[in-house]
């Protein structure tokens, strides 16, 4: 991958063939924060490592994630009527690697603590800030589903930090409200 | 809002009923990286400041971005069929304030350095990524519009850091990666 795009040649650092290889390494320039994301459908408890969450309005507040149609949890996920968004603490990283991985979904769920709020769907204790949703619509675009949902709860620890995927490594965000916070 | 919400009592930090604003108290700890979405269309120029950006899948290379129909930017870019999304490295924070502001699109473009790649909508020069985008698609959800774009050119600094926003402040993320990479 060409760097120093600034250094002078004016090329450098532009590629105009994108394939999938190159829009990644493209993608690690853009940090995200880490959730995992969780359902209790008619198979079964499921979830899975995502940084593709977003927040689309605030009336009524709505929120995407993107999942893989190939995932092993996209059949749950596609008949699910509700999920939970928990983002992630940089405690919380084993959990990443646990839910992003090919772990089966029981050793994923007995590796942290879990209740529900409304919808039933599994929040993690601990999480930053856990957003309990009802499933609204789902798009497919290219290779992936766009589930679009609403926020029913929230439960949220404001003084947490964040845990960050950038440039391929995880980092962590200290929140520095936290001593004016308490 | 509730704080300390693994200190014991058990509904300590649950909020139940979802108002805009303690959705967007949810969302302060859900960290973002600050991009600037730029096009050029037949009304001229136009940008404006966007967390709400999100990668969808990499074949074809496509991200969206959620722009609230209300803006002051929504009818230019409704009927665009380019847009460029440039993520920005922390020396770039004004530019942020600049195109989230109610400055007007000749002040927010004379403020920086603008190049073209293949669709002809404003790189920004020294952003961490730019992803040059053609727009396949676009959804109504709520009172935004998501806008599907296919990347079709990617400029990049490898070692440039991150701006992110988290629990509404400005946070700077060093690119780690700087070193080894020169």
């Amino acid at each position: 991958m060409p760097i120093n795009a600034l250094s002078g040649t004016k090329n450098k650092g532009v590629i105009k063939s994108i394939s999938s290889t190159t829009f990644r390494d493209g993608m690690a320039s853009l940090p995200g924060a880490v959730n995992i994301v969780t359902t209790d459908g008619v198979q079964g408890q499921a979830g899975f490592t995502a940084t593709a969450v977003c927040s689309v309005s605030d009336n009524p507040p709505t929120l995407l994630v993107c999942l893989n149609r190939r995932a092993s949890v996209h059949n749950v996920f596609s008949i699910s009527t509700s999920l939970v968004i928990n983002t992630l603490t940089p405690e919380q990283q084993h959990l990443s690697n646990l839910f992003g991985g090919k772990a089966n979904m029981t050793e994923r769920f007995s590796s942290a603590q879990w209740e529900t709020l409304v919808t039933g769907s599994p929040v993690l204790k601990g999480a930053a800030v856990s957003f309990d949703c009802k499933i609204t619509n789902l798009m497919s675009v290219a290779t992936h589903d766009v589930i679009f949902c609403e926020v029913v709860a929230i439960k949220q620890q404001e003084q947490a930090g964040a845990l960050l995927y950038f440039q391929r490594q995880y980092r962590e965000l200290v929140n520095t409200q936290k001593d004016s916070a308490s």
